[in-house]
């Protein structure tokens, strides 16, 4: 079988999409720690960090040495009006990211929030109509895709074919709780929106990816606190299910259990089956790998008619994505990601919180 | 992290619990190629198999080959009415198996079917009925954790509090549909069920055995037929989710999508959450073992809060049910499973299947 590799990725250079100076942006909000994955991603692609602002200068300070270019901006409004920034990066605690977000479309500039966008479908509702009413980007990074070399790759080979028509996608998404470093907001649900709104919203996004599906239906929806009294508003564990408009179906479970003993923070899943075939992502770690080793990620491994391949795709994928972003926002195209994808992701994990919500 | 391995399975010895002709028995309706490891396991266990019958002689020829001491019975009379046939194994076409195993009750014998037990409510019905009446045992091979060393060697560990309180059970079902070798029954809704009440309830059986529910409700359940237009009452792909009376829940999938070039029937999956720890059996092959070898079967990964661990179980556990059913038939007692165990797990799997048709 290891013959017939049809499918191990061509390695492809991450080279910037645009000259220097073409793409000018800001970093601001800088809650949670993902503004850094998001910032070197777009400066990697091409873009120029011009500022960076957070209300707790030592934030700034921080995301500064990593790109000392980039300069400390005085208040918001320093980056909300200087004409140069043409996209907001933002990782705000997540009930506010679409204030955050109203304010940068307003401005003209294209939004480019940490997920979850949203914490209600009412604050949905009104970036939709502010994207309307500006023409202008609210953009989500669905990091456990866009910033994830076997996500992406596995979305190359569903649009190749390689395992027919997408029947089924199951998504786990186990985090390590670290409680004691997280923020105080990481405990609130009016903030953080529920654990199905906030990490379902990387399920709910893939989901759409690679099914295919325009939409998709609650079928089931729960989310619970089993094991943490001490955090009475933190949901440990959620699960949901969907029905997509092309009659696939997606059943996703995400958790705060990562135990202690596991060599990474998250053993996190994607298998997608397709009439033809099936693909495993084992993302962050391979439960049968050596024990003695450093957690090999993106380990990818794919069924079909012809046999199985096994690929590790770290370095050779790299993260389009943010390439693609920068190439839509000077260009007004949708090639990275749709504003009806990013927001229908949105929709689905918060109809999916709210029906947990209802159900307790 | 290689030396804590903690959780290593002792190997056990596989005795006969009884002495030869303690228990007899007799297999008949062979309808399904399950009951071979049926009776080879009874028979492993110390069981004696007197008498073998099937409509079709040439099944009853096949068995009897691997049971030379066997005799081949004339009739089913001649089995209901030997004193000495303490118990019937049988693997009839899904919808007759309540009523054969109504006679063999009646007859004041054991019953031991392949599953599924049951192709309707109506039929659990009667069954729980003529338990209580004759005091006889109507119990089922779910053979996906009974004949799985993994699987069994899960629940020691479960019970020993290796993975603290279970959470969730996930479990993934998928087989190779293999549609020319199946008997026409096999294609025929009213006659094997539909795919949850099929395969769907070895799926419940391990989510009451994990998760320590006694009882459940289910909270999604669907089926439909993808790919397979030549086989129109073929459920080729089913999933549900269900909620116990503990708080935990469990999701399913089933499926008739195995791809061809897997090198086994199907990559059955069971990954058991817990407030402590998880553990992944890789039941039937491990995508990430070596590809030029045979499948490696009954992979046990165990993540706790000391580390992970890695169990390769074959041989090591053997099939303690078998034993277990034989001495409870001997002695009425119910350690190998409860009564309402079995009927529990039936009445899950016939439930869902329920809800899939209402829904379609």
């Amino acid at each position: 079988m290891t013959d017939g590799m049809h499918y191990a990725p061509i390695a492809r250079a991450q080279a910037p999409v645009c000259a220097p100076g073409d793409f000018t942006f800001a970093a601001m909000s800088l809650d949670h720690g993902h503004i850094y994955g998001m910032v070197d991603n777009l400066v990697q692609a091409g873009g120029v960090l011009k500022y960076v602002y957070d209300t707790d200068p030592k934030k700034a300070e921080s995301l500064q040495r990593r790109h000392p270019l980039a300069q400390i901006a005085n208040s918001p409004e320093q980056i909300l009006q200087d004409p140069d920034v043409m996209l907001v990066a933002a990782a705000a605690i997540p009930s506010l990211r679409c204030d955050l977000g109203l304010q940068v479309l307003a401005h003209g500039k294209d939004y480019f929030t940490d997920k979850t966008p949203f914490t209600s479908l009412d604050q949905l509702h009104q970036a939709r109509q502010a994207v309307l009413t500006t023409g202008r980007k609210y953009a989500c990074c669905y990091s456990e895709r866009l910033q994830n070399e076997s996500a992406e790759y596995a979305l190359e080979l569903i649009n190749d074919g390689v395992i027919g028509d997408v029947i089924q996608v199951l998504g786990v998404g186990p985090h390590r709780l670290n409680a004691a470093a997280r923020p105080d907001w990481f405990f609130r649900k009016a903030l953080y929106g529920g654990i199905i709104c906030d990490i379902g919203s990387h399920q709910a996004e893939q989901y759409l990816a690679y099914s295919g599906a325009s939409s998709a239906t609650v079928t089931m929806a729960r989310a619970t606190n089993f094991a943490n009294p001490d955090y009475p508003e933190l949901e440990d564990f959620g699960e949901f299910s969907v029905v997509g408009d092309n009659g696939s179906s997606g059943y996703f479970r995400m958790d705060w259990f990562t135990p202690d003993g596991l060599r990474t923070w998250g053993d996190g899943r994607t298998t997608i089956l397709g009439t033809k075939g099936y693909i495993e992502l084992r993302k962050y770690v391979d439960l049968g790998q050596q024990l003695d080793q450093p957690a090999r990620e993106n380990n990818v491994y794919i069924a079909t008619q012809d046999g199985e391949e096994q690929h590790q795709v770290t370095g050779k994928i790299g993260f389009p994505f943010f390439g693609a972003l920068i190439l839509d926002c000077i260009e007004r195209t949708e090639l990275a990601m749709s504003q009806k994808h990013c927001f229908t992701a949105a929709a689905i994990c918060l109809q999916a919180q709210q029906m947990a919500d209802l159900d307790r």
